[in-house]
């Protein structure tokens, strides 16, 4: 069931720092932490608050408490009610007890510390287990860059970037997953744009799809670009980017430094004439962007179980731009492609 | 231009609580406050802080900064750096400052705590503003719930749940909106189940759709249940449900408490020998629950310019559920449905 791997190593991590609880929350939507459903595999709760230890205990709305006893890995499922965070008070009165520093809002703390809890950041212990994805992690994100990659393979490219996104958006909606980002559609210039928000415009001389599905909350991020009437100037630089994107993931094996594949792109296109304004890469899993960052800045080394994209991209203001993206596990002895 | 209103506004409630200025920032997805957005205009930007006073600036990664000087309504425009909160710091020494308790994460709070700024929950203040929505706010959301009622007028209820849901987001897709929240399509017994997510079932006696689209940034909230092939007994609570759906609405007013239209709903269905499991409605905007909650619990009184949801429902455990849902906007002298 899933999130009973994540407690296991969880619980072990919480021994060595001598912490009795890690608190993990959710709020109203978007305030929903990540991972609440990483422990609990509670999906889409809100008002609902974990207390993962030696007994593992979860509070939900009442009328989610018959949804919650049959999808979590967590057995203790009891009702959130009026005064809560007293009751919490008082169980774990003199206790160390973990909290996601990075999510936690300022005004629940407070409460928490109302109740004298003694209460100590835990993110960077949840972190280092996020980064290295187990099996059914890692097959989630598998089935959602298949899919992806398979729209992307017969999207009708003819149409407007509006009508793209809903074609894209339909296809992984009829296979029961959902966009994991927002799409980016974008002929010529506008695929200089980062971020770029996608409008009735069709045809063009390239068109950059970035989009990806996600499945069971586990991202893929994908992006294509598409030479549809090219100039040679265009040719040669989708061929450069496209060769550095597959020497970048030559690259990746156990031990690696990010940083160092970051720079090789970098390096790479500075002796053809070009540059990229963004770093080669990101992790993806339950966020689209997460550890481990590819990038210059970084000091990760790449571990067995780490998954991320490598994305290089060449943009000509107001021209075109073209980004080839994969996602990339690292396996025992070197990568996939997923 | 977005964000000026609301801004103009705010600046009267800081004056009025002597704080020099608001500090309202996203974080990585999904950590993104909607207050941000409210306040800036600028959407979907990550990693980014605004300081509205009596001259707002907004921080932006540097490669946002060309797109936010042209979507913002705040001019001063500057680049994230290493080392920002220590400038913000600076820059604030010994002012004081509001912040959104509900949403700064505490690891967030401890940096700017360590450059002495004296900062203080503004969190009631933003709320009090966003219960009230100005002309363009209410255009928007208008614009969702009209599309969004539309597209379940003509969606073909002879498809599977997964299928009609592809269905719904496809067609928000095609006029350039999202849904404003996952829909739920559910048959039957499904719609008892609150946050079904939908099967690949098809057919039933009843079949309840809550889905509606958000139109820049505004979502609506629509529910309507269709009887396929009802029993009595289902033809008999749909026309309870319905005449408490439209009993109710008539009671919006400007002065009207929230909790009595709720009371008045658990009583009239207790008469009829029924109950509903959830409170009447809640406030729509940015958000698809905010406030004002319509609740037995609310102590909220109704004012021209909020915006909710009525919706009574009736779940026969297993066998089927009844809920019809519109958006309510309280007028100067009474009401109208968006």
């Amino acid at each position: 069931m899933y999130g009973k791997i994540q407690t296991k190593k969880l619980l072990k991590k919480l021994e060595e720092k001598d912490i009795s609880y890690l608190l993990v929350m959710n709020l109203d939507l978007p305030q929903l932490d990540p991972n609440f459903y990483y422990f609990t595999g509670l999906d889409g709760y809100e008002h609902s608050i974990a207390l993962l230890g030696e007994k593992s205990r979860v509070y939900v709305p009442s009328f989610e408490v018959p949804r919650a006893k049959r999808e979590s890995s967590i057995r203790d499922i009891r009702k959130t009610k009026a005064g809560l965070t007293k009751e919490l008070g008082k169980f774990l009165n003199n206790k160390k007890v973990g909290i996601n520093g990075e999510f936690m809002p300022v005004n629940f703390q407070k409460k928490l510390k109302r109740n004298k809890i003694k209460l100590v950041d835990a993110s960077k212990i949840i972190e280092e287990l996020r980064v290295i994805k187990n099996k059914e992690e890692v097959e989630r994100i598998k089935k959602a860059a298949s899919l992806s990659k398979k729209v992307l393979k017969k999207v009708d490219i003819s149409k407007s970037e509006t009508q793209i996104v809903a074609d894209l958006i339909y296809e992984y909606a009829r296979h029961g997953m959902k966009p994991g980002y927002d799409p980016i559609v974008a002929f010529d210039g506008d695929s200089t744009v980062p971020h770029f928000i996608p409008t009735n415009k069709r045809g063009g001389k390239t068109l950059l799809i970035d989009a990806a599905a996600a499945y069971k909350n586990y991202t893929a991020d994908i992006t294509r670009t598409f030479l549809l009437k090219p100039t040679k100037e265009m040719k040669k630089v989708y061929e450069i980017v496209k060769e550095v994107h597959d020497l970048a993931i030559d690259m990746v094996e156990p031990g690696v430094k990010a940083s160092e594949i970051d720079n090789f792109m970098q390096d790479f296109l500075k002796k053809k004439g070009y540059s990229c304004p963004h770093s080669i890469g990101h992790g993806i899993g339950l966020l689209v962007h997460e550890r481990p960052y590819i990038s210059i800045k970084s000091d990760e080394i790449l571990k067995e179980g780490m998954t991320f994209t490598i994305e290089p991209g060449v943009y000509i203001t107001g021209k075109f731009g073209i980004r080839i993206e994969d996602d990339i596990l690292v396996t025992k002895s070197g990568h996939k492609i997923l």
